[in-house]
C-alpha cells in the first residue's frame, strides 16, 4: 500500500502537522463516512453539493441519475470530493485558539465515466453496501431500465490527502497561566438511531440483522 | 422575511419536490451545522474544503487565516458554501430506491473580505458562538495582532437553495406487494458528548453552564 504522496494541490500548508500519510487512515476517514461533497466547474464557478459514494481499493464511486447538472458536470472534467468528520469542537481559554477536532480526506481527480457493464455494477454495489450495509444482497437488484438511468463514476486516489485534528486546545502560555476560564473538548458523535419500519411493511416483519447490527460510525474513529 | 427566490444555478432540478422555499427553514438548516464545506475554484479546478462559520440575518462570515490559500480563492469570487445534514439512511425494498434523509443548504455568491474593524468583531463573532455558544464572553478576547492574521469573509445569502429529503423510502408498488424485504429509515444522529476539560486545568475547575447546557443539534431537525 502505497503512502500518500502529495501532489502540489494536495499538500496540506496549514498546520501541516495535521496532514496524515497514512493510505489505510485516508480509507478509514472515508470508509467512516455517510455523504461526501462533490465538487465540480460550473459555468466557472464552483457548485458543491453532498453525495453518496463508496470505495473499492483505491477508486472512489459516485453514482446519480443520469440526467443530473452536476454528475455530467463531473465527468471528465476536474472534481473535489471532500468527506469530513467533525469529532469535537475545541473550546479555547482564548477566542483565536478555538477549534475544532475533525478528520477531512480530500480527493482531487478527474472523474471518469464508467460504462463497462460489470464495473459499473461494482461501482453501485460499493455505493449501497457503503450507506447500507447488507442492502445489495437483500434488495431487489437493478433492472435493466434503472441501470440505464444510473450514471456510476470512478474518481481514482492517487491525489488525496488527509487532514486530522484531535486533542485539547493549544493555548498561549499566557492565557493557561492566567486561568480562570475553562477549556477543553466537546465530543461531536454521529450515530444510528433505532430502525423505522416503513409503515407498508406488514406489523409482523422482523427487521433483519445487517439493519438492526449496524455499529455507530464513531467506531471507527482514527486515534492520535 | 423574503421567500428564497431560485436564480438559475440556486433552482433545484433534480427532485424538485425536496425544494424548500422558506427562508426561516435556511436559517434553521444552516444554524444547526457545525462545519460547513466551501468550495472554490483554483487553477481551474475546483477545490472543497470543511471550515466553521456563522450567521447574522442574511450574512454567512466565515474566517481563516490571511495566509490560507482557500480564502484567499474566494475573496471577490464565486464561492459556493454547503451545509448538510444526514438525517438518515433510507433503505428500500429495492436497490434502486436507496436514499438519505437529509438537508442540504446551498449559497452561491462571491464571498466578500470584511475590513471594517466593527463587522470584522461582529463575524469573529457570529463564527466564535456558532460552533461554541457562550465562548465569546467566556474566553480572552482577540488581540490586535489576533485579529491582524485573521481573515474575515462575508457572504449573502441572497442566492441560497434548501433541499429536504424525509419520510420512508418510496419504492415501486410491485416490490411493496410481493414483500418478503425489509425497508424502512435508520435515523442518524449528530450529538454532542460528555465535555473533556484540558489537562492543564486545575482538576477543581468547574465546567461551566455554556458547555454543559448545549443542547444536541439534532433537536434543530425540520419536520416534514
Amino acid at each position: 500500500m502505497q503512502p500518500l504522496s502529495p501532489t502540489r494541490r494536495s499538500t496540506i500548508r496549514r498546520n501541516a502537522q495535521r496532514a496524515r500519510s497514512a493510505r489505510s487512515e485516508l480509507y478509514a476517514a472515508l470508509d467512516a463516512g455517510l455523504a461526501c461533497h462533490l465538487g465540480v466547474v460550473l459555468d466557472g464557478a464552483p457548485v458543491v453539493l453532498p453525495t453518496a459514494y463508496g470505495r473499492v481499493d483505491d477508486t472512489l464511486y459516485l453514482h446519480g441519475s443520469t440526467g443530473a447538472r452536476i454528475l455530467r458536470a463531473a465527468v471528465e472534467a476536474p472534481v473535489c470530493v471532500t468527506v469530513t468528520h467533525v469529532d469535537g469542537v475545541v473550546i479555547a481559554r482564548s477566542v483565536f485558539h478555538h477549534s475544532m477536532n475533525y478528520r477531512s480526506a480530500v480527493v482531487h481527480g478527474h472523474a471518469r465515466l464508467v460504462t463497462d457493464d460489470a464495473e459499473r455494477r461494482v461501482g453501485l454495489r460499493a455505493v449501497t453496501e457503503h450507506v447500507a450495509p447488507g442492502s445489495w444482497e437483500h434488495a431487489r437488484q437493478p433492472t435493466r431500465k434503472e441501470l440505464a438511468a444510473t450514471a456510476v463514476l470512478a474518481l481514482d486516489l492517487a491525489e488525496a490527502s488527509l487532514k486530522v485534528r484531535t486533542g485539547p486546545p493549544v493555548d498561549d502560555d499566557e492565557d493557561v497561566a492566567a486561568g480562570g476560564r475553562w477549556a477543553g473538548v466537546v465530543p461531536v458523535r454521529t450515530e444510528f438511531g433505532q430502525p423505522e419500519p416503513c409503515p407498508l411493511l406488514p406489523s409482523d416483519t422482523a427487521t433483519p440483522p445487517h439493519v438492526t447490527t449496524r455499529s455507530p460510525h464513531e467506531s471507527t474513529r482514527i486515534d492520535a
